[in-house]
């Protein structure tokens, strides 16, 4: 048995200080009409899809940096996505800087919105692997303050029952973390959907250029082996007013293969006619979760958060 | 600031039902003596590696599967590889079937070794993830009993403190599953030492060949990177009487790179100098546990054993 569906990855080329929300978003669309000319009932686009990086840079005041932010979903200036969308009858990932009053006060998160083929909109993930810094570090070729600009989520990592199974959803940097995609999992995910913004350079410390692009990909093919799980990965890429990023988004197959990647670092589809039951096999064997794990060995994960010698 | 150390893994090729303890032992002992030539302080011998994979055959009678395990620390066929190991000042991991009383029952478990360059016993580690079945599935070609035949470990994922930092042990199905790697690392681990026996064909379910070794590598690769740590990885492989196993024992840094691996599915020693610092920035930066991991959201992977479908 196989239950077939075609999933669409749309990566992005640089997003400009100066372009503007609405040109942005007539790209998401352009990319979002192929993807439904070749067949995709799903499409993940980047984190942060809307806009420049702008963690990389360093503002104070709420009035320099509220124009990254989206009020409202959808927030005007994803109407026209969402409306094309429904349209075509296409769900998506989308992932976009989040400002919200919630418990009285303004809240700002790194979020992801899943929208159904029916226009619905299934839920919202918020990063919670937040990397880098709240203060600048001084040198504005390294600056990465995604803990300045957003709270850690608060969400967890929940999946979402949709018409092509469950789905669960993390952004940029979960995906380093094999925490984030093992608890997707027990939660029955199958599809992992994730948008990504990664320097070209580590901004921590000089290392080889290549080990970039092979711990992206060392991340999302382990993800999706440890797991029996499809990865559907989008970056944001090449340079954004001279930052550079990888581009390698992906679509990562259960057994850990990657089967479709983007050759370019601009705006760029690629699809899979996935079959996902392709992954049943390992989730029945291997890691048949409930005949094979032994929790009662893995207290570290969750007892503590850093390293513990121990007596 | 670097920290070196040459380390060597002794990959094995088959042992036969008819080879005896001794001549096994003193291929052990031969490779000793290569890895320390070749400037090694440990060596990292693999799973059960004094006798074939017996967990393939059925048997029910204890006096039929008796002759695979051994009794006493070093058991007596142990003796000559201890003794060389002290001689030579040379510390080693090595697998083996173990019997013990405990607890006022006989009991059986899959086993490692940590002993000192001394000739010390730093530690001994229980196999947790069992694979394969305790009832026969009824075809010779892929049973895998090692339920049948082993008790699951009860020593947890320990990390042992030696001359050249903490290291952590853990046996073949172990290394597919992140928890493994990061429970030793939350306790400290910076190398992890490990032995395996993995047939060519997946027993469980028909899959392309290359994937078994490409599971292989990706388990290896993703456990270094994701912890910061080197993998020491000892297969015994070639083929037991008839029953094929895969080779690609390797040394991998702790940036998720293969630095060295076998050619052969024979007798082969590797050996790497090893940075026990090349992983420092990593566990500083982007993989810095203290600040970055966020246990509250990771419940599921203690919290259950299968997966729970949310309301």
């Amino acid at each position: 048995m196989s239950r077939k569906e075609v999933f669409a990855v749309a990566q992005m080329g640089p997003v400009h200080l100066a372009d503007s929300k609405q040109a942005t978003v007539a790209r998401l669309i352009e990319m979002l009409r192929e993807a439904h000319a070749r067949g995709a009932r799903w499409v993940t686009f980047p984190e942060l899809a809307l806009t420049t990086f702008f963690p990389r840079y360093v503002y104070d005041d709420p009035a320099e940096y509220d124009r990254f932010y989206e009020e409202g979903l959808p927030s005007p200036a994803m109407i026209p996505l969402f409306e094309a969308a429904k349209e075509l009858g296409v769900g998506f990932y989308l992932g976009y800087a989040e400002k919200v009053v919630e418990e009285g006060a303004t809240r700002r998160f790194n979020t992801s919105v899943l929208v159904g083929p029916d226009g619905k909109i299934l839920g919202k993930y918020r990063k919670i692997h937040l990397p880098g810094t709240k203060d600048p570090i001084g040198d504005p070729e390294f600056e990465h303050l995604e803990k300045r600009y957003f709270e850690v989520g608060n969400l967890g990592f929940p999946s979402f029952a949709t018409p092509s199974g469950r789905f669960g959803m993390c952004i940029c940097n979960d995906r380093r973390w094999p925490e984030t995609f093992r608890t997707m999992a027990l939660r029955g995910a199958e599809v992992f959907l994730l948008g990504y913004n990664t320097p070209t350079r580590n901004i921590h410390h000089p290392e080889p250029a290549h080990l970039r692009e092979f711990h992206n990909r060392l991340s999302l093919e382990s993800a999706a082996y440890q797991n029996g799980a499809w990865v559907m990965a989008a970056a944001k890429c090449g340079s954004e007013d001279g930052f550079a990023m990888i581009g390698g988004s992906a679509i990562v197959a259960p057994t850990g293969e990657t089967a479709a990647m983007c050759m370019s670092e601009e705006d760029e589809v690629i699809t899979v006619n996935c079959d996902l039951d392709l992954g049943a096999y390992i989730r029945r064997s291997v890691f048949d979760f409930a005949r094979h794990r032994r929790p009662e060995h893995y207290g570290p994960i969750t007892q503590q958060v850093g390293v513990e010698i121990p007596d």
